[in-house]
């Protein structure tokens, strides 16, 4: 246990419990606009990014969270041409987007440009280029006010936003009413996925609210769900669409995909995982029925 | 965040990551012949069990760890009758062979004498009365000298051990000569599960190791895995039989089977995930190639 | 370092400095009335008490703290008969009054009867029976409020009080109105001392608030201090008086009167000590400028 | 406390206790041939040097423990001409004695030259340009071997080591055989200081066994102490000479050396405060009873 001192970083996982992480090499600390950003690197995770003192992704497992997050919607979705990213700062979502060859176009709306810039500039393994392909636009604007204004039409909506804190800008983009929003903005075969945070039996109803809600408007929603070692937690995502519905893929319909729109390398996602993840443990499933509907009048609000 | 002080129990998770847990009860603290022995009511876990300051189990999941432990094997053997359980103190995993009407006699060897009889006081919530039922057996003795100098035929056998810390009792429990004397224990359809600890992508080592060795020994081998919340980390499991694969039972096989043999009131396990235990990530599937074969020469040592 | 884990008592010392005290056995953890008190045996520091959280007095060097909060001020005092203390909820400050011979009477004022019986039965270390001597009266009041209502004149008044936090009941009790009281209270003779916490170059900006205030009301105001190991901090004392100057008292004056009045055993005081207790570093010296009056209307609030 | 969270320093102070300080800005980390560096600006303390994470010496009170090393003995001495420094890395006691200008040479020899060089870099604050004044001369090499080879002479030999921990180099500094070779390149009124780590209740057999060791070769030993903040713990030091003794010089001697040598400027010694250093509590003066004689054959080995 020698290395059970020096620099260290501290996050207060929930109001009981605290982890401290050994730091190798402390890489930025400072503040945007919106937020409190510290990109280090972890002896335990590699290079790490903190959005206000809480872990966002980790070099050694952000790979589980994107694949996760994209890929079970993509391949679900008969040919997604054109994908918006609610979020997303870090460009590893819009790396995976990418994957598919069936993508025209890919934008990203987050509302922290500076972080989006941090970004750019010290995560090089998470976006992997994937700001300059020519199939991408970024924006920096509220992802509501963007989606509410557009006239575009998208085949898949990617929800990929930190929690909605206290005083966070996020907290009207987990309600009925910005998700009505986005239903106007699919196409007929169109999806919507919503990184949904923790799916343990202590922490779950907020998958359980957002699931609830989706159903309000959604014939299709499903739940399912993701080990994300640097998360310290079994994490979930809801999908909601107007017909297709991504549990019932097999995992040769899901191999064909990939294959043909030239999916490679993946690390956690694969056609063999694709049914499991919509799988659930009881507690899971007992929970989900505990949601309540979310609305601007009355929208989550994350504990601290 | 008001409770970030008082009294907490702190653990070191790995050399460089440490836990703060927020404690509400400290309810018994000592040491055995063999191990130190925390039982702390915890704000986020309530009622949890340390050895030598490692997390055990904790009231608020358990129930994760002990049904994936159990069910899997127990529901893909046609017939347990007569089950051995090597370690297993808290009777938690008693409590969950019990509930197979099938079961005629579980066999319980813990070297911890002092630890179960503290478990039987202080964790009526984990064995439930398991130690009190007609059909159990609970010896204190070195599970690997009982199991050699038995004559006694199992249809499951448990390894419900420890890691094999440098200096703890465990080391020569995970070793080919030991699971060589298992596969001589166990009856023509039999089986044996062992607790192999994280499925995360840095430390699955482990787990990679128990299960190349087992493949030296028996035909069938397979890991699993599962979502421990307190445990922060997936969690593996690997089974080892004959000829039964439990990997290719299917959701109606385990729906009848839990019905006929009267298991009811299940809180993680259920017919729809248990296939679904079996399908592992990419990285996992990566990291099993890399196992080496444990022997009681050059046994595996998890690092403290 | 094997002892980094297990069961630690957190304390949040200032906003930006958290200690953590590896704990042997805990004893006590409760709410009264008016604050949470845990009582905890510490690795480092022995039975030691926690107020809020926040460090109380510890078995190892409890008597560095009530020896410089008593004896200073009683040696100085021609002949102390009559004593008043304002909180002292341990019986240690007691302890050290009863040591003079000269003492006919002392009262003691605590608002929180429940805590002064928790340090009846787990304290008998701290108090050894002083509450249980003849000439001790302890009360379970307002001191401001028993002060201002009584018409008992006391020689010598203790201000053994914690600090004036937020939502704390002792804001007023460090006020010029306060003071004015004391003062009206006090003997031709009569002397106050005042524990006025930290005496580091952070945060001594209390102490010099403190003495300011007594300046405005008593012609004589000294401060003193002592190294108090478990504060982590040089502490600091203020006296006020009449006309008495404890500073001038040399140490041949200090022997002689501790042997007449039969005072011995002391572990951190000493005739020796007295003199220099009063000598300050210029740091200190400097800060001690820049106090301001403290009053009812504008009290000092301690950073929590 | 919103500061609770985020980049931390973490040090093991002693087995059974742990600070964490708020990082306000991590400066420099790295291993030098003889030990790890870390120079870290905290919230409590500003800029702060740890070695081998422990800390050294912090922006908010270095002075305190610069200025008791140095004065004192400085002082004491009628013309101190002649210094010799052993360690001393950050440059800060020479400061000091560069102040008196009675002082014409100071050699400083340090064993580590690259720590030395970072402390040129980072620590402008400590050492002001002392390492350039034409009086200073730095050697990196064992102050041993340094002092054990050269034929000069010196007023006043000042140990500015590190506590000698199990591994480290500096064991044999503090040893009878050592201290001989001091008394024997020290000028007729010559003395001798030397840093002697906490004065504390509980970790006093250090400073207790440093004085015994020098009582067994000077006529004149001397303990002294400091409230150094940032160390959580009174600080002792011991002084040693063929016939001046510090303690008895009076206020005015003090004022009056002062004022001749040019010395302005001070934060924490003072006239009024020199003889207090050297009056020391009952619990200090009975530890150093227990000291025993620290040979090479049998050095101080501190606990880690």
């Amino acid at each position: 246990m020698e290395t059970a001192t020096g620099l260290y970083y501290v996050e207060q996982h929930s109001p009981s419990m605290r982890f401290a992480y050994r730091v190798r090499r402390p890489i930025f600390s400072g503040k945007t606009r919106f937020q409190k950003v510290d990109i280090v690197e972890l002896d335990v995770f590699g290079k790490t990014v903190f959005l206000d003192e809480k872990i966002q992704s980790a070099a050694v497992d952000e790979y589980i969270y994107h694949e996760s997050l994209v890929h079970p919607v993509l391949v679900a979705h008969p040919a997604p041409r054109r994908v918006f990213v609610a979020g997303g700062g870090e460009g590893a979502t819009l790396r995976e987007i990418l994957r598919h060859n069936t993508v025209e176009r890919a934008v990203m709306v987050d509302i922290d440009g500076e972080f989006v810039d941090l970004c750019r500039v010290h995560l090089p393994e998470w976006h992997q280029g994937a700001f300059e392909d020519p199939r991408v636009e970024v924006i920096h604007d509220d992802a509501r006010k963007y989606l509410f204004d557009t006239e575009e039409v998208y085949d898949v909506v990617i929800s990929d936003l930190t929690e909605p804190l206290e005083e966070g800008p996020s907290q009207l983009l987990f309600t009925r009413e910005f998700y009505a929003g986005v239903l106007d903005r699919l196409s007929p075969d169109g999806m919507l996925v919503v990184q949904s945070a923790s799916a343990d039996p202590v922490y779950a109803d907020f998958v359980a609210s957002i699931a609830r809600t989706l159903e309000e408007l959604f014939p299709v929603v499903r739940v399912f769900w993701a080990f994300v070692f640097s998360f310290q937690m079994p994490w979930s995502f809801v999908v909601a669409s107007r017909r297709v519905d991504p549990a019932l893929l097999v995992e040769k319909e899901v191999e064909d995909r990939l294959r043909e729109r030239g999916v490679e390398g993946l690390r956690y996602y694969s056609p063999e995982l694709h049914p499991a993840m919509f799988r659930l443990p009881a507690y899971l499933r007992e929970v989900l029925q505990k949601g309540r509907v979310l609305t601007d009048q009355d929208p989550y609000v994350y504990p601290d």
